[in-house]
């Protein structure tokens, strides 16, 4: 699929013909991105705007639509420039979460507009300002080196990050590592700052696993509580157990890991009657000191240790394992770029939800720095102007040392 | 309302023109009332099979309806015979719990089968069984005492005991007391037997109070606790320092009071996110050391003490106060007829469920005695026929040493 190349002038004149050659700006990718309504798994027309300006300017561009029985097709674009090591490949999403009620926003959630040296629109930090500044960044770096590029440089977008993700990277990078394409490195423009430009690089995430305890008893009439068997006060004895002990104390790395229970539930709707049955779901936020089964174990010992009584205790699928880029030149690489760009020097991190670094990660190492993510997934959100410049600069930096000799 | 007397000799003859007079049996008035499909708030006819044995021999009877805005209208059955001084009232429902399916009973639930040396059918434990020993008895006491009867005997039957028990009972109880109805004692023909004739008179009832906890935190993403606030841990401290200590150590009546956790909720889909509430509901049976506003506050200071953070504790209205009878004259008649007529000493209880005698206790002592409950509310309710007679023979026996000089 051939689309026309954007031709415009930092006047907005007709370009004049020659060896210089002016590329867009990160802010006018994002501002392109924005007006695109991809929710997710809907295009929506933003892989065609990436599509638009790396086709033309040399890059090998893939769409690879992926399906499932039980989940929607998603559109995935790929794109290489050079063929040779060492090769950076910027990783990244268009989709975004639903903008919620359109009228509560102060500018349209799909409008791309500039007010308040700010840019508006739903994806604004997470995660088309990140995406923007690696399409502007790597645009620059092509036009300037020309055919005495070195390397590769590479685009893995998915559309399917904010939904089941499983349609998305995980399944693109299948593809790719059967097209032959091996990665030296990985940039996720994911917003990792919480609240100005520089804080805050990602070399790692923690792992997510959910599980799910159902205790039973037996039902009965509450005036005669010997002839039943409450099963609530053994849930709670079985919660109590998952939270009584740290599971570990965390890493030079990583944060303790954490466990939430975020539901318990009886359905009982009658006040004179014990209930047969009573359930609740966990998720761990997990180091790596644990792996799913580690951790698995782990759980299952607490509450047979708690004795608990006859109970089901259950995991749900997990493709949430923790990772960790070991701080080396790569890390170095990234952070002094942002350092030499914000005058901050960021803290390496590995906080936060997971991403789809934790796929990539089996590939090569993974850097994840992007923008503020203060309004991510909320109204208004928006990125500053000059952040999105800085992104651009920085991503300029880290494309310029990776690829030299 | 008129009805034709029965007139059932025991050969099913005509019965001889004279002055003696036979009476139905117990099994014969279980039967008539157990083919009446009384289900609350429906009166089925059972209130009629009352009236019509009750009016021919002399007692006035007063069908009275309750409504009320949010609850069916009910029929209620108020009869007396005598004027005077001591007033025995029998207290009684008619109405019964739906059968389920009456696919499953090995005889129709309202048939009034007899068959194995039992009588089958809905309600024949809870109540219709104690309501027609109670009849019968007093009609063979009249029959037998006829001019020379001293004192009165009442029924005080409702349609409204296995309901909300709002239109039932209690108003009619209000309706005697404004007529002037005043009552000595009280028998009411609830099953109390746990397995056998004799073993259990009821001389008391806990009381029940409902509570509902509900326990608001901050709502976030799991991955960020800090910037949530998880209202389950807060929850299970509540509901750890509610069942913590003992509410009582019970008295020389009763057990010691008990709380039951009957459901706790949340409602939340996602695994990713910390919710924002969870609620409890629990129930407590109490004993006559607490009134319900004392055990109110109890709960109160125990939540309060719990450190439990933003929460609302609220309590349902409570008609269900712990009472007792104290041991004396009266509860001393009636475990002696039960001696009499079962040889076995009766235990004087006040274990199980509310019952309406919670509303009588206002006007008069009040002891329960009935059949054996161990098929209540279940397929295939059931007593047997010789139960039957033995509580007819039972409440004659109190019926006699209670009108007597
Ligand atoms: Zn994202
Ligand atoms: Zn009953």
């Amino acid at each position: 699929m051939e689309r026309p190349r954007p031709r415009r002038g930092a006047d907005g004149c007709e370009e004049p013909e020659g060896p210089a050659v002016t590329t867009p700006s990160a802010l006018d990718v994002l501002r392109a991105l924005l007006r695109c309504p991809s929710v997710t798994p809907a295009e929506g027309g933003a892989l065609d705007v990436l599509q638009g300006w790396l086709e033309p300017a040399g890059f090998a561009v893939h769409r690879v639509v992926f399906s499932d029985a039980n989940t929607p097709d998603v559109d995935n674009l790929y794109a290489r420039i050079g063929t040779g090591a060492p090769h950076l490949v910027f990783a990244g999403h268009t989709d975004v979460v639903p903008p919620g009620d359109a009228a509560s926003w102060t500018h349209q959630p799909f409008a791309g507009e500039v007010a308040d040296g700010m840019v508006w629109g739903r994806g604004a930090c997470d995660m088309k300002g990140g995406v923007a500044a690696a399409v502007a960044a790597a645009l620059a770096h092509v036009a300037e080196r020309g055919a005495a590029m070195r390397g590769s440089i590479s685009f893995l977008i998915t559309g399917d990050e904010e939904g089941p993700a499983v349609n998305g990277t995980a399944k693109l990078l299948d593809w790719a590592r059967e097209r032959g394409e091996r990665f030296d490195a990985c940039v996720l423009g994911e917003p990792t700052n919480p609240s100005r430009m520089g804080e805050m690089i990602k070399i790692g995430r923690r792992g997510s696993l959910t599980g799910e305890i159902s205790v039973e008893g037996r039902q009965g009439h509450v005036a005669y509580p010997h002839l039943a068997d409450n099963p609530i006060p053994r849930l709670m004895r079985a919660l109590d157990a998952l939270k009584a002990e740290p599971l570990d104390a965390g890493t030079a790395h990583f944060d303790p890991s954490n466990l939430e229970v975020v539901t318990v539930d009886t359905g009982n709707p009658s006040a004179n009657v014990i209930p047969a049955e009573c359930r609740a779901r966990f998720n761990v936020r997990f180091n790596d000191t644990w792996t799913p089964a580690t951790l698995s174990d782990e759980i299952r010992r607490r509450v047979a240790a708690a004795g608990v009584g006859a109970h089901r205790l259950s995991f749900a699928p997990c493709n949430a394992l923790a990772f960790l880029t070991e701080p080396g030149a790569f890390t170095r690489a990234v952070a002094e770029a942002v350092e030499a760009e914000t005058g901050v020097a960021p803290a390496l991190s590995t906080t936060g939800g997971t991403s789809d670094a934790r796929f990539i990660v089996r590939d090569c190492p993974v850097v994840e720095f992007g923008l503020v993510g203060q309004t991510m997934h909320a109204v208004d959100e928006r990125v500053s102007v000059d952040d999105v410049a800085a992104l651009q600069r920085i991503y300029g930096r880290v494309i310029a040392g990776f690829l030299s000799p």
